[in-house]
Order: structure tokens, then C-alpha cells, then sequence
């Protein structure tokens, strides 16, 4: 399961951020996710192995133009690079409104099937090999966190068991793990599917939205691996801003994370004044932001930077991925237009 | 005064190439106009040395969203980096009525003064130190083209006409030079305006929007130095993809430019079909549109590349600018962020 961040900036794109939008994919298989599309993104996807034609769902946090004005242009390619299947569009009904508009005014032309699902508490949509639900969060607009859970965890057969019970190995074993029905030779019947057990259990991540409350996330984060959580300032520079735009700062969603024993942070969503390299003795590093959260969090912590890959592993351990593992993974996709 | 091409693909995006934008500035001065704005025009231009804070209005040829998606971006870009200048968006009232849309359903605030004129033959407006007028185009959807002609040209005195008249150098020049009336020791009475001749003739350019009819910009290129065109396809694409889109091809171009003698024609918008450096043998070279033009066209010829700046010189010339040129041109202007 790997997730690859298409833009780390909030509000507005620097030169090494764009603004938000990550890609999120299964272990298997070439379908992914999207969530929040800012704009640019369907530029940020030429420059990696994703193809749009494989998108299943997009899944809308919330209507600012950071977080969904890249949305019309993505929809107009797939039209033009001849995509005719169904693309699922999830997200508050303004997104909606908003997209409806675009459409109209532009005459922009969708001729595969385009689904809306409004975002709700009772989301529960399987879509690219992952069950999806979401969580309403605290922001100026209103704005989601989903949670998306890995929806087809591979089984293997509890031979262990099968031979404390006596059956031994035999061709039999491979219907058991296909969960059939079967009569053993000496009368007895099993059910395949009760010898059936997960090979890991199922990875889980929330990726959020624009939020001042993390704690609103408490019970969606439950059993996950990864918490992906926008930090736009330290603690230190919120107080400056105020509480008016209504977004974390590193201390506050560190904090909420370590209370919770989420084992992996991933910060996102930075304010464009941290820079990567920091030139004049007033510049602020994105390093400040990475210190406030280290100082409150103690799990696994990373701050995303545009075109990262990040995997969770089968035994959950989140990393960040190299280059070459990025590509392994993804050697079957098709290679992206000129 | 000088043209940077920011998108010159239709339609989508490619790694070379971005949509739709042109930004156009007189000799002096930091101020720019930029005509249409297609999705990442705002990230092109992190990427030059032209300031969002510094444009004076954007004139949209069409709706079509490869030419305007951009804007609401870049509209939210100049409120967060704290613009209060007014801005001019100039276009048909479909541009207007997309941007009040998405202004409304996404909760976009702009704070500065943002002019909406609705484009029309009767157009006549003075922005960025350009005179600029329109014509209408042929295309599925209501299609313009801008002229963009120096306001202000350089004057200087007319020595050889005063000596002649026996006025002889003296601090009144300066006077008469800036327009004045002067009265000489003499008694003569001198009107400054009847002694002021234009350093150069006024510069123009066309540029045009989508369009099927190059035909339509006889009168608008009367007296240019340089017409910027449409050049989607090759004619025998074009006969390919049918007359349904509405494009141009650039043989059509070329022949109308040859006709009626324009100096200069610069193509762009190119299908993403055509490859800057094609790899295998079906692959189509961006070389097949330029040997098409140059067979019709003696002119100056060029096909425009996202980043190239073009000037026109006071004698009209055109040409392409080195990086250091166009440097020196714009080393006064503020740099972008990070």
C-alpha cells in the first residue's frame, strides 16, 4: 500500500510544493485514489507512473480552490485521452455545485460515467481495493478526513491447526483456502472458511483535510498505521495568525497523535513561508515545523515533500520509499504522454 | 517589448508543454498583460520573472477551459500575496459568469478591484501601456483575437526642422520637447506637440484565440509586425480529425500571413500529438507543422516553446531572446517566492 504526495503546499504552490492532492494505492493492481485534486495535479501526474485512466475515485476534503480547482482540468484530460470508465467523485455537495458550474459555463464535455456521492458520517464506499469512510472535521468551510482501509486482505490456510485436527496435507488444502466445503475421506465436513486466516492485518491510513481539531479524528484512527494531517505553522506562528483560517500547527496535531499512540505522523499542508533551504537569516525552515512535532510525538514521523512515496508495509511499518521501490512497484503501469 | 510564451500545447497538458498563456510587456515599466490563462498559469510563472502583482489585465479569448482554467487560481494567488492593485479581466461574458461561479460555490474572496469589460468589436482599452482592441473569430465556442499596439511611444524633437526654421539649440529644446508652448526672443510663438516626431512607429502584435478562419484577422493585422496563431494540426490531420473542432492548421495560417505580408508569424498551440523529440518511428515531430508553414510563408516563422520570450525591436524586427537578453530586460522586477 504506498501513498505519493502531488502537492505539500497550502493556499498557494511555491516552487518545490504544489498545492494539495495525494495518490493513494493498493498493494496490488494499477487503480488508485485521489485525494484533493489542487491545481496542477493532473500536471504533477505527468511526472509520475500513475495513470488517470486507472483513477477509481476522487475523494474532495473540502471546496477551497487549494484543495480542488485542478479538478475540472484532471476530468477534461481523461475525456481527452479517451477514458470511458465510471470515475466516482466523492466530497461536501458545494464540490458538487462547483464542479456543475465549471461544466456548464466552459462547456466542458464528460461522456463517461461521472458518480457524486455526497460525503456523510454514513459514507461506506468500496472503491480501488480500499473501504472508505470519513470523519467531519473543524474548518472555516465545511471539511473531511476519509479513512481508507485496505478492503481485500489476502488469506492463507491454518495448516497448524488443519494438523492439530488431523487433516494432513493433501489436494484437499487447496479448496479449503478457496473456502469451500469439503468431505474428508473419513466422514467429517470442514468448512474451508473457518481455516481461512488474514495474512496481515488490514493496513488503514486518514488522510484529512483542513482542520483545528484533531481530536475530532479520535475514533478514526483506530487501528490505523498512518495519520496524514496538515500542519500549516508551528505553534508559535498560529498564535500570530490566529485562530480565524482555522488549521493545526505541528505541536497540536503531534499532541493528538501521541495521546492516540498513532504509530506513524505524516504533516503535509505547509504554510509557503517554511522553505526547504532556507537562504536569509529571517527565512523560516521547514525544519522548525518537523522539531515542534518531534518534541511532542515519539512514533514515526515524516513531513511530506511533492513526488515522496510512502509505504505500508504488510507488517504496518511505514517508510518512506526509494526511487527504485517506487518504481518496482510500478513497473506494469503505463508510461504517462510525451 | 516582448512576448513569453507560458503554455503552448491544446487541449492537455504535456511534460513540454502547458496550456494556453501568453504574457506580453511594453519596453518599459515591470507591468505585463497576460492573454488567457490556461490551469498552472500561476506555476509557469514561479518559473520566469514576471509578477502576479505587476499584471494589468487578462484578456480570455474563449472559455474553453485549456485557456481559463487557470484563472481563479491565480486570482486567489495575488489576494494571499496581499495584491490591492486593480486588475482588468477582459473576455465574452461566459469568462465572467465561470469566474462568478467559482467565486460563489468555493468560497473564493478577492479583495482588490477585479474590472470585468466584455469583449466586443468595439472594444478599446488602454492597460499594461498597450492599446488594445478585438476581432471575432471562427469557432465552436464565441473565439477572440487581442491587439495589442504601445501606447506610448518614445517622442523626440525635431532638430533638423527647428534649425531649419532658425531656432537654435538652447534650454527651450527641453521645453518644446515635453510638449510645451514657448514663446522665443523673437516674439515667434512655438506649439512643442508640431515639433515632436515618434522615435519609431507603434509596435503591434495579434494574438488569437481558437480559430478556424485566419481570414478573419486581415483589418487586426494591418500594420503588426507579428501575428500569434493557432497551429493545431497539420493539414492532413486536419483532414483526418474533421472540421468539427474548429481549428486551424498550419498551412491555413501560413497562406493568410503570406497573403497579406505580415513580417512575422509565431505558432503555438499544438496538439500534444506532436513531439519536440519524437522517439519511435509512428511518433509525429513538431518539425512536419513548421516545414508545412515555411512551404506558404516567407516570412520570420517561428513555433513557439513554453518559456521562450520573443522581442520586437523598435524596427520591428523579431526575434527570439537569448536568457541573457531577456534577463537584462526584467532584472528590476521583484523575484518570485521559493
Amino acid at each position: 500500500m504506498q501513498l505519493t504526495f502531488l502537492g505539500t503546499s497550502s493556499g498557494a504552490p511555491t516552487r518545490q510544493r504544489n498545492v494539495s492532492a495525494t495518490a493513494i494505492q493498493p498493494e496490488r493492481g494499477r487503480q488508485w485514489v485521489l485525494v484533493d485534486c489542487g491545481e496542477a495535479t493532473q500536471h504533477q501526474l505527468l511526472r509520475t507512473r500513475l495513470s488517470p485512466l486507472q483513477l477509481q475515485a476522487v475523494l474532495i476534503t473540502h471546496v477551497h480552490g487549494d484543495h480542488c480547482y485542478g479538478l475540472p482540468g484532471l476530468l477534461a484530460s481523461c475525456q481527452l485521452n479517451g477514458r470511458t470508465a465510471p470515475l466516482t467523485l466523492v466530497g461536501p455537495a458545494a464540490v458538487w455545485r462547483y464542479l456543475q458550474a465549471v461544466i456548464e459555463h466552459t462547456e466542458l464535455r464528460i461522456d463517461y460515467p461521472l458518480e457524486f456521492v455526497e460525503v456523510s458520517r454514513t459514507l461506506e464506499l468500496e472503491r480501488g481495493g480500499f473501504s472508505i469512510t470519513a470523519t467531519e472535521l473543524s474548518h472555516r468551510t465545511e471539511s473531511w478526513a476519509y479513512r481508507l482501509q485496505e478492503a481485500h486482505v489476502p488469506v492463507r490456510l491454518d495448516t497448524e491447526r488443519l494438523q492439530t485436527e488431523r487433516v494432513m496435507p493433501s489436494p484437499l488444502y487447496g479448496r479449503l483456502q478457496q473456502g469451500e466445503h469439503v468431505t474428508l475421506p473419513d466422514g467429517r465436513e470442514l468448512d474451508g472458511r473457518e481455516y481461512c486466516i488474514a495474512s496481515h492485518p488490514a493496513r488503514a491510513v486518514v488522510v484529512a483535510g483542513d482542520n483545528d481539531q484533531p481530536e475530532l479524528l479520535g475514533e478514526a484512527c483506530e487501528g490505523v498505521q498512518l495519520l496524514v494531517h496538515e500542519a500549516t505553522y508551528t505553534e508559535e506562528v498560529l498564535q500570530q495568525v490566529g485562530p480565524e483560517p482555522q488549521h493545526s500547527c505541528a505541536a497540536q496535531v503531534a499532541r493528538f497523535a501521541e495521546a492516540r499512540a498513532i504509530p506513524a505522523l505524516l504533516l503535509t499542508h505547509f504554510s509557503p513561508r517554511y522553505l526547504l533551504k532556507p537562504r536569509r537569516p529571517r527565512d523560516l525552515s521547514i525544519e522548525l515545523l518537523r522539531a515542534e512535532a518531534a518534541h511532542h510525538y515519539s512514533g514515526t514521523l515524516y513531513l511530506a515533500q511533492d513526488f515522496e512515496t510512502y509505504g505500508i508495509a504488510r507488517n504496518g511499518e511505514v517508510s518512506l520509499l526509494s526511487e527504485q521501490a517506487r518504481d518496482q512497484r510500478s513497473n506494469h503501469t503505463v508510461s504517462n504522454r510525451e
